[in-house]
């Protein structure tokens, strides 16, 4: 067994996500705790606490954190670095807190396609290790997406994040289908297993795709009514409509400035899977990276260049 | 003074409001209630209470009602009328109550564009007003617009109702600006007064309208932590991009077969407004009528033809 060489730590608005790493970033053991907004005035008792059993069996060890951790609602704010950026700016840019045992990542900014602001937190260290376990990623431009809560969509120019953009996709979803009467499937399981009823969603949007989301969105209700759908049906077939939609229009916006092939999505399988399918009809083929491995793997390359840094 | 003759009722999910009319329809008093849902299992008891003072001055009056009262949460369940459907089949479609006292007003069913199932529970009988409040709609093909929690968009053909679709743009609204961190406007007043913000919307979406309402959706949320957005602007911002993204879809389902024009809006006058705003931008005239007297219009339409039939 190899030896504990640092904490990476992912830590969301909801949830944070512990890991005890090799020098590689290979996990040895992992926990997980309250994310940023319930750790409030209290980042460093969580840490302290879910990493005592590691510190004491393995002695002091730094940690590297990435997420809502470096955001105002986090332990410390660790600004936005703006785009473009090279992976090692990441790193050079980490706040240091607790005498230098912990870093946190910045997130990135940029004005995007729309000439809008736009964020992330937490996806550029999953770009990073990406790029790492990817090799082909290192040349050309290429086009990464990080499907969630708020989908990103990320060009990569020869190993530097060019840009990128965002669609709320996850979270139009979570709020339709919790607290809208399109699915009326409240308080049950959200199963989004009914995959005929996906695929008729992807389907159903590609074929009017002008601005048409809206007007395909009732039908979630309206099959129900007319018994064409379940409940669970029309909850798959929303998530259909949306990934169509972010899909279909993402491509749009970035037609004709990506030339390396496949797309690179990053996140949990269940959810790149689905992107895959919507890629796919459009005609576009797609890589899949864990977002977990990409996380942990983007974690170890800043905590190796921190550790390179201090002795430089 | 006219003499009172019968009583109108816009008996939604969530509000009843209740109209004494004379025969042409002209409200002499009106009075509100509890909606459709909180009304179950005592829905007389609900209408003879609100129109007891009206009963007493005035003798027995016969009560016409649309909305969800006529639906499967309603009094009593009045089939959805398919399309394309004559204004005049609507009364003699109605489902009649206590002893032929109380007239329940059925909805309208169609095929959609979209081979969907589409339905309608109230508008029918705002459509039928409009075509009795604007003579212009009673020859060519038309397409009316009623914009609200879920918007519907008719194609009328020489006064018939031919098919319709529905987009719930009105509940996307609501929903995001609720519960999602898109807006953060939780607990306040709904202001969406930033007309600016709203306009900027409107023509947001419409510089990049193939299927990118998602991305644009997402600004709400980064021009705020960008310090370019209060929370009202974004709201208002919400706002616009639904409304063009709505309107421009619509636009696109309908193209080539709508010859008419102005296009007619139905609805509170701060919405048909905001829908009339959009509709210029895509270079299309519109007329609006207010929702409140379409409906009583329909309703003494229909009053005055079950009246007709009792007699003939």
């Amino acid at each position: 067994m190899s030896t504990a060489s640092f904490i990476a730590g992912d830590w969301g608005t909801s949830n944070l996500r512990l890991f005890l790493c090799n020098t590689e970033g290979v996990a040895l053991d992992s926990t997980s705790g309250p994310g940023a907004a319930e750790s409030h005035g209290r980042f460093a008792n969580v840490l302290n606490s879910l990493a005592a059993g590691w510190q004491e069996r393995h002695g002091p060890l730094k940690a590297v954190l990435c997420g809502m951790v470096g955001s105002t609602i986090g332990w410390v704010e660790a600004p936005y670095l703006p785009c473009p950026a090279k992976p090692d700016q990441l790193a050079d840019a980490c706040k240091s807190l607790e005498g230098g045992r912990v870093h946190i990542v910045p997130g990135l900014s940029c004005r995007n396609r729309f000439n809008a602001p736009d964020v992330m937190r937490g996806e550029e260290t999953q770009i990073l290790g990406a790029l790492e376990l990817t090799e082909a990623l290192a040349q050309g431009r290429h086009l990464l997406c990080l499907p969630g809560t708020h989908t990103k969509w990320a060009a990569v120019d020869d190993g530097l994040i060019q840009e990128f953009f965002s669609a709320p996709t996850g979270e139009v979803f979570a709020v339709l289908n919790e607290h809208s009467v399109l699915v009326r499937n409240h308080g049950g399981a959200h199963d989004r297993s009914d995959s005929a009823a996906f695929r008729e969603g992807l389907a159903g949007f590609n074929g009017f795709p002008q601005g048409q989301l809206l007007h395909r969105l009732f039908e979630c209700r309206a099959r129900q009514l007319a018994g064409e759908f379940t409940a669970p049906a029309a909850e798959a077939y929303l998530s259909g409509l949306l990934i169509a939609s972010d899909t279909y229009g993402a491509l749009r916006i970035m037609e004709g400035s990506i030339t390396a092939k496949p797309i690179t999505l990053i996140g949990s399988p269940e959810l790149t899977q689905r992107y895959a399918s919507a890629l796919s009809l459009n005609g576009c083929e797609s890589h899949q990276v864990d977002g977990s491995a990409a996380a942990l793997a983007g974690l170890a390359q800043i905590h190796r260049r921190i550790a390179e840094g201090s002795h430089s």
